[in-house]
C-alpha cells in the first residue's frame, strides 16, 4: 500500500498530449507536483509529452519504477500488467474501464488480471477507477483534481465521480483532505483494504467513505469495530433502494445488499452513516475539532425566534433533548440580553447579535447542557450600505461595521478556549454577514465549521452525540 | 396595502443616526434608493442624521406621510400610533417589538395600539417585526437586507430572522425578489392578508411564505386553493414537534397547531410544503422557470456511476419512477456514447462529458420520459492546471480548455429551446467546474439552477410533478 500511496517512481502507461484525455489530466497533475519523483511517460506513439521524453514501452524506462498509472485503452492493459510484473513494479493505479461493469467478457479480462498481478507480487486500485492522491506526498493522480489542500480527512469512494463530487465541495468548504482513493470495480485491493491502511495512517483524523457494496461484509465489521474506537469512521452508503441496487450493479458490479442490514452493521460497529452528499463532509469536519458531547441535553442560541422554532424542531426529530435552562443560567443570560428575551430555551437573543459571545460561553458552562447549538451567533451583520453614491456619514458607519467585524474576530480565541475547558461541542449556523466576516473565516479554519442552515448543524450535532453515545456504550 | 408596498413617502420614527441601530440602518435603507420619494427622520434629540433634516414628531412634518415605519421604543408605540391618524397616515410597519410576544402587558398594549390604528384607518404590519420591501418601488425597510435583485419570487415570513436568511440565501443563489414581508406578530395585517395581496401581484409569479401559525386556517385554506391554481405557494411551517410548538409561541406568539392536519391542509388546497430552508428556494426557482411535467417517470443522465445510484435511490425515495427507455432512444444515445456505457436508465456517461448535450435533448424527447436529471452533465471540467509554474504547453491546454467552457456555453440556448419544444422539465445537479463556468452561470440566469447536490434536485422534481399531478386533480 505505500508504492501505491508514497511511491518514489512512477510511469504513467497511456499518457497523452492531447488536452482532455485523461492521459493528459493524470499526467499534468503528476509532473505539476513540487517534488523531485521522476514520473515517465509510456506512449509509443510521441516522442515528448510537455517537454518530457517518452518511452514506447515500461521496460524501456532506464530507472526503477515504483507506481504504475495504467490509463491505455482496456484491451492493452493485460499485457502492460505482464510488462509491470517484468519491470518489478510493485502497485499500479488502473483507470481504465471497460472490464467487470460491462459483463463477462470484461470480467474474465479482470480475473486474467488480477492472476497475473498476484503472481508478479503487484497489488492495484481499480480499475475502472478515476485515480487517487496523497496530498502529503504531493501525489495525484486523480486528474480532474487541482489545489487539494492538506488536511485530516480521508476519503474512500466507490464511485469516481462522488469521489470528484466530494473532493470538489471539499475545497469550496475549505476542507483539507490526506488521502483519497477511487476504488472502482476493486479487483484487487478492496474497501477493506484502504480502511485497515487508513486506520494506521497518522496522517488521517477521520475517515470518509461513499459506499456501493462491501463485498467481505464480515471483514468490514471487524475492521470498522476496531478502527470506530479510535478513528471515526463516516459513510454514505447508496443502492438503498432495489432500483439504486441495480444501477450500483451496472456501475462498478458491486452488490448493494439490504439496506436495513446495513444499517444495524453501520450501528453495532460504531460507523457514523449519512443520507446525503454534503452530510459527510458536515460532521467529517466536527468530527476533526469538537469535543465529544456527554449527553443529548442542547442548549439552542439564536439571533432570532425562527431559526429557534425550526431548529428545535430538527433536534427533537433527531432524538435530542431540549436542555432545562437552570434559574443562574437565566440570571446569567438576563445580564446580557434585554427584557424581552425568551427567558428559556432555546434563548431568543431577540434581535440583538453584540452579546451573543457571552451568551455562548454561558450556555457551554451551564450545568444541564451538553452541548450548545449558535444561529445568526457569529459574523456581525454590517448594518450600512457601502458603494461610491453613499454619503459620507454612511462611508463612516461602514468603516465602524468593519471594525466591529473585525473585533467580533477577537472573541473566537476565547469561545474557543471555553469549549475546551467546558469539554462541550459548539456547533454553528448561518452567519448574517456571510462567510467572508473575519470571525467565521476563523471559525472555519480551526475547524468549527459554521453551517449555511440549522438543519444541518442540527444533523451534526446528532451524529457527534450517537457517535459519543456509541463510545460510552463500548467503554471508551 | 398599496401605501405599504407602494407609498409615495415615508417617515421614519425613531430614525438614529448611531450606526448599528435600527432606527439607522432602515433609515440609510430608505434614503439609499435611486427614487424621489420623500423620507422624513422623526427623532426629537438631533437636528439631522445622514444629512437630512430631522423633526420633533411626524406631526412637525410639512408634507403628507403616507407610510410611517416605526421603531422607536414599545412604550412610545401608543402615542406614535395616534399621531399617524392626526397626520392622515395611511400604513405603517412597527418594528418595535415588546407586545404580545412579552405576555399579558404586552398583549393589552398591542391591542390598544391595533384599535387606534382600525378607528383611524390605517393598516399596519408587525409589530416586533424586520420590515419588509418592494423591489419594484426601491422600498427597503428591512434594515440588514442590501442589494436584493429585482424578480419573481415574493417571500412572507413570521420571522425576520427566517426572513433575513432568505433573503440572503436568494442573494448567494442570485435569486431576484419582488416583494418580502416580516409579518411579526401580526397585530393587524395577517399572513392571510398578505397572500391575498400578493395573488393579485403581477410582480409576483411564486409565493413562499414561513410560517410559525396559522390564525385563520378557514380562510387560509379558502385562499391558498384559489391561488394555487394559477399562482405556486411554497411553504416552510416550522413547529412540527410540541417542543418547536412552545418555541413557536414564545416567538410570535403564534399557535403551532397539529402538524399531520397541516400536512393534510396544504395538501388538499395545492400548497408545496418544505421541509427545509433552502428546499424553498430551491423550488421557487424552478416553478418560475420549469414546465410542468405531464407523470412521474424520469429519466436520469450522469458524468458517472455513483451520483445514478444516489440519485435512483432520491427517486424511489420520494415517489418518482425511473423510466424505461425505448430501444429507439438507447439506439440514439448510443450514438453519443462510448461502448461502455449503462445501456440503460440511469444513462451513465460513464466519464463522457461533451455529448451530454445530445444526451438531455435525446431523453427530453424519448417516449416514456416526463422528466430529466441531469448530474454531471453541464460545466466542462477543466482537465489542466493553471499558474505561473506550468509549461507553455499546459497554458496552452488552459486556454484549450476555457474555449470549451465558451464554446459549452452556445449549447445551453438549444438545450432549452429543446425544453420548451418538448413540454418536460430538465432538472440539473453539480457542475464539476463549480457554478463560475459560462454555460452554469447562464442555465442559472434562466432559472435553470444547477443544484448543488442530487438529493437537492431530486426533491425538486418530486415538488413539480407532485404540483403538476395536484393541478390535474383539480382540472387546471
Amino acid at each position: 500500500m505505500e508504492s501505491i500511496f508514497n511511491p518514489s517512481s512512477v510511469a504513467v502507461i497511456g499518457a497523452s498530449g492531447a488536452p482532455g484525455k485523461w492521459g493528459f489530466g493524470i499526467f499534468a497533475r503528476l509532473i505539476g507536483g513540487g517534488n523531485d519523483r521522476p514520473v515517465y511517460p509510456v506512449n509509443n506513439r510521441v516522442d515528448q509529452i510537455l517537454g518530457v521524453r517518452t518511452y514506447p514501452s515500461l521496460l524501456d524506462i532506464p530507472g526503477p519504477v515504483e507506481l504504475a498509472i495504467i490509463v491505455s485503452p482496456p484491451e492493452t492493459v493485460p499485457s502492460v500488467m505482464s510488462d509491470c510484473v517484468a519491470k518489478g513494479v510493485k502497485g499500479a493505479v488502473v483507470v481504465t474501464a471497460g472490464f467487470a461493469e460491462v459483463g463477462e467478457k470484461g470480467k474474465a479480462a479482470e480475473r486474467r488480471v488480477v492472476e497475473m498481478a498476484r503472481e508478479g507480487g503487484i497489488r492495484f486500485v481499480g480499475p475502472n477507477c478515476m485515480g487517487h492522491f496523497n496530498t502529503a506526498a504531493d501525489l495525484m493522480t486523480a486528474g480532474e483534481m487541482t489545489g487539494v489542500p492538506r488536511g485530516p480527512i480521508a476519503c474512500i469512494s466507490q464511485s469516481g465521480n462522488f469521489g470528484g463530487y466530494v473532493i470538489w465541495r471539499g475545497a469550496q468548504m475549505g476542507i483539507g483532505f490526506s488521502k483519497f482513493v477511487s476504488t472502482g470495480n476493486e479487483a484487487d485491493l478492496k474497501l477493506e483494504d484502504y480502511l485497515e491502511y487508513l486506520a494506521q495512517d497518522d496522517e488521517t483524523k477521520v475517515i470518509t467513505a461513499y459506499i456501493e457494496g462491501i463485498r467481505d461484509p464480515r471483514r468490514f465489521f471487524a475492521l470498522a469495530r476496531d478502527i470506530t474506537k479510535a478513528k471515526p469512521v463516516v459513510v454514505m452508503k447508496s443502492g438503498r433502494t432495489s432500483e439504486g441496487a441495480r444501477a450500483a450493479w451496472s456501475h462498478t458490479a458491486a452488490l448493494a445488499g439490504e439496506d436495513a442490514i446495513h444499517d444495524a452493521m453501520f450501528r453495532q460497529c460504531g460507523v457514523i452513516r449519512v443520507g446525503e452528499a454534503d452530510e459527510m463532509f458536515d460532521i467529517a469536519v466536527a468530527l476533526v475539532a469538537q469535543p465529544r458531547p456527554r449527553g443529548r441535553r442542547v442548549a439552542i442560541l439564536t439571533g432570532g425566534g425562527g431559526f429557534g422554532v425550526v431548529a428545535t424542531d430538527a433536534c427533537v426529530r433527531l432524538g435530542l433533548e431540549i436542555a432545562e435552562l437552570s434559574p443562574e443560567t437565566i440570571e446569567t443570560l438576563n445580564k446580557y440580553l434585554p427584557p424581552r428575551w425568551s427567558h428559556g430555551n432555546p434563548v431568543d437573543m431577540a434581535g440583538t447579535s453584540n452579546t451573543s459571545y457571552g451568551c455562548m460561553g454561558t450556555l457551554l458552562k451551564a450545568e444541564g447542557v451538553d452541548a450548545v447549538l449558535g444561529m445568526s451567533c457569529v459574523g456581525s451583520p454590517s448594518t450600512v450600505p457601502s458603494g461610491p453614491d453613499v454619503p459620507d456619514a454612511v462611508r463612516k458607519a461602514a468603516e465602524y461595521a468593519e471594525y466591529v467585524a473585525d473585533e467580533e474576530a477577537k472573541l473566537v480565541d476565547g469561545l474557543l478556549e471555553r469549549v475546551k475547558r467546558h469539554d462541550k461541542p459548539i456547533v454553528l449556523a448561518y452567519a448574517p454577514a456571510g462567510n467572508e466576516s473575519p470571525a467565521v473565516r476563523k471559525l472555519n479554519q480551526r475547524g468549527f465549521f459554521v453551517y449555511p442552515t440549522p438543519e444541518r448543524a442540527v444533523r451534526v450535532l446528532a451524529h457527534l452525540v450517537r457517535y459519543g453515545e456509541y463510545l460510552a456504550s463500548v467503554g471508551v
